[in-house]
């Protein structure tokens, strides 16, 4: 493979067929950003739409918004729209609360569907899902269990006693990517519910819940959806399971009449079901204006910038700082999401140092330099760039020699 | 009684102390705000400062805000500002999520706390408060109850068998207020323990969880407190409980070390383990302008207006209306909270045409016109000009012939 130079890298992205798309986005000067994945910037003119929101709908429509806004049904055109990108039926998306709180609702239909029988999991998967997990199984004192294993032994791990195998499609540090429709089968073989966290994955990479067979579902609406810090999230649950799933959170606005004020509790019909509270209408505008940008580009087109960009960063960083970088994130195309990663013992130093020049990704301890590929709006010449500073920054400071002290 | 005119309201207008807050808030004109204890309105400039949230912090700062910009904080210190609105010890409110969501939260501890033992509450408690109930019940399994009564007879329903009696202070139909002191005394006679929704509290009485030795709390953010449409909700555990009570939901942000992605949970010290999800920033931007702005007045002389003005809202339709409206709110001034509430058979009828005409309540069914008064904005001509409304409306339209059809 011949060297790459920069202009090799301007002249793709004169080709790049999404680089219109940096244009949705108010992103600030003098800044490379490979953090799309743990918080996305704002969609252009959000800003602007959220005061709107504020002074025009709250202010002058007070109350009477809930009905003449369309407050009350913004989370399900939301919803509807996020069931597009991640390839679920019309009707099996509901958004709103946080991913932690929708997993504890599908964890908790899922046990109460499956009774007695554990959950499983991967020991590397994001902490929050994990946590959840161990909440739920000590609230409900049944004697249900967590079993944590690594990635590559899931599918061997499902056995008769899994309830649900709860799985991240795209790894957190790693960027490691599962097979969907691999692991589903192996879970549906087992009688076993599966539930994926997509938020490493929606609006990054394709995702087709529905031709999967995917039982449950939830995600992030701030990564790679652009929704804003701690935006919404969502939850999806199969057709087939909307109505037997005993969901453990049965709010107001999850009953099939809130404003009848009944005594008791009757489930809405469908997904409408997994709300739960009244929704935060400020945040979801901004999530809205998200999921459109995000839904303006195919798919497709950025998976293949995607996966290219990624080839050549990992290119880059082979030719301008040897191997003083290990690859963390699978090399096969197929097997990664769209981040990659690098172990360095002084990780966290380098990030700092990135980061205070204007080159921002992410450390995940101990040892994990992070970069997220958000093709929207990262050009190839920011790649140059971004690992132009990396080995310039590994030549002119003595990380090797302060990582032998560990 | 002499008969009020509308110049006796003018007056107490002008030696109002805190006419000068209306300023603190932009309300259309040619709107009479009575629905502030469903939706209060925007603080003045929250607009601007959302988008500035937006533009600078999430826009310039990116992830960098989670520290640069306090974000990671900023739930933590409007809990402390609600905590002093409320009576609370300091370190004992926790801000996110939902008014649903932390009553879960809650009652799964007190559930657990309390094992076997039933759940009780008022029959015309708010639904959600009772869904809640409820599906928490129904995932557990165990043959927990839930026992609802009249509002009158809940401290004789208390028993030995009780874990906790929830109870929303001021109730959302009627405007009756609980005694606080009281019931808690009689919870804690049986050993019960106490979960008071302040919902419609918060803001508009004087509230004081410690000195009536409450036990958990929860309340809302975008009734009294003006923190915009479905902004977060709190939640109160009494110190003496923080350590040991044992919360089901167990999310990233209530962990000891968040960012060391640990694989098992660990509770932080103290409420921050009440914490779930990603704090949404931009919702907490709007709770944080509004708590601030009722943090500015002495509560005492908040409550003292509320009093007045309802006395002389009742004064006001006994005067001009007749008898045509039924008073539902308690007369004694300290069984009721800071709403007015009339019974008549064309509520929904009658309200929709107030709020067609600029005068805005609620209606809630079957027969309820509700008034919320928000003293920090609404004037006491306003209540003069609402009750000729209301009162040339009753003698306009065949209000009580269509009323005998039903």
């Amino acid at each position: 493979m011949s060297l790459l130079a920069r202009a090799d890298l301007e002249q793709l992205d004169r080709t790049d067929p999404l680089a219109h798309m940096r244009d949705q986005f108010d992103l600030p000067r003098g800044v490379i950003y490979l953090d799309g994945n743990s918080l996305g910037p704002p969609p252009r003119g959000v800003a602007a739409r959220i005061a709107r929101v504020a002074t025009h709908e709250w202010g002058n429509g007070l109350i009477r918004s809930w009905t003449d806004a369309g407050w009350l049904t913004l989370s399900t055109s939301i919803a509807e729209k996020i069931a597009r990108l991640v390839g679920a039926e019309p009707g099996s998306v509901a958004v709103g609360d946080s991913t932690s709180i929708n997993l504890f609702k599908l964890l908790g239909g899922a046990l109460a569907a499956r009774p007695g029988r554990k959950i499983l999991s991967e020991k590397a998967n994001f902490p929050t899902d994990l946590y959840i997990a161990e909440g739920l199984i000590r609230h409900l004192g049944r004697g249900h269990r967590l079993q944590l294993v690594a990635a590559e032994t899931i599918a061997a791990a499902i056995d008769d006693d899994t309830a649900v195998v709860m799985l991240t499609h795209v790894n957190y540090r790693t960027g490691a990517m599962y097979d969907m429709a691999a692991i589903t089968a192996a879970a549906h073989a087992r009688d076993a519910l599966i539930l994926w966290d997509l938020s490493h994955s929606v609006g990054a990479v394709p995702v087709d819940l529905a031709k999967a067979g995917a039982d449950l579902a939830v995600g992030c609406g701030y990564k790679y959806l652009n929704g804003g810090p701690g935006a919404p999230a969502f939850l999806y649950i199969a057709p087939y399971l909307l109505d037997s799933l005993p969901l453990p959170i049965t709010g107001w606005l999850g009953h099939a009449d809130p404003f009848a004020f009944e005594a008791s509790y009757r489930p809405a019909a469908g997904i409408t079901r997994a709300l739960t509270g009244t929704p935060p209408i400020l945040s979801l505008t901004a999530l809205d204006a998200g999921v459109d940008v995000a839904s303006q580009a195919p798919i497709e087109a950025i998976r293949t910038k995607s996966l290219q960009q990624i080839e050549l960063f990992i290119q880059l960083v082979e030719q301008e700082c040897g191997d003083s970088l290990r690859l963390v994130t699978p090399r096969e195309a197929e097997r990664r999401g769209s981040q990659v990663c690098f172990a360095h013992p002084d990780a966290g130093a380098i990030m700092q140092m990135l980061v205070d020049r204007g080159v921002i990704g992410d450390f995940r301890p101990p040892d994990i330099l992070r970069f997220g590929i958000a093709p929207l709006y990262l050009s190839y010449t920011n790649l140059w760039d971004a690992v132009a500073l990396i080995s310039g920054m590994l030549n002119e400071n003595p990380f090797t020699q302060r990582a032998e002290r560990h």
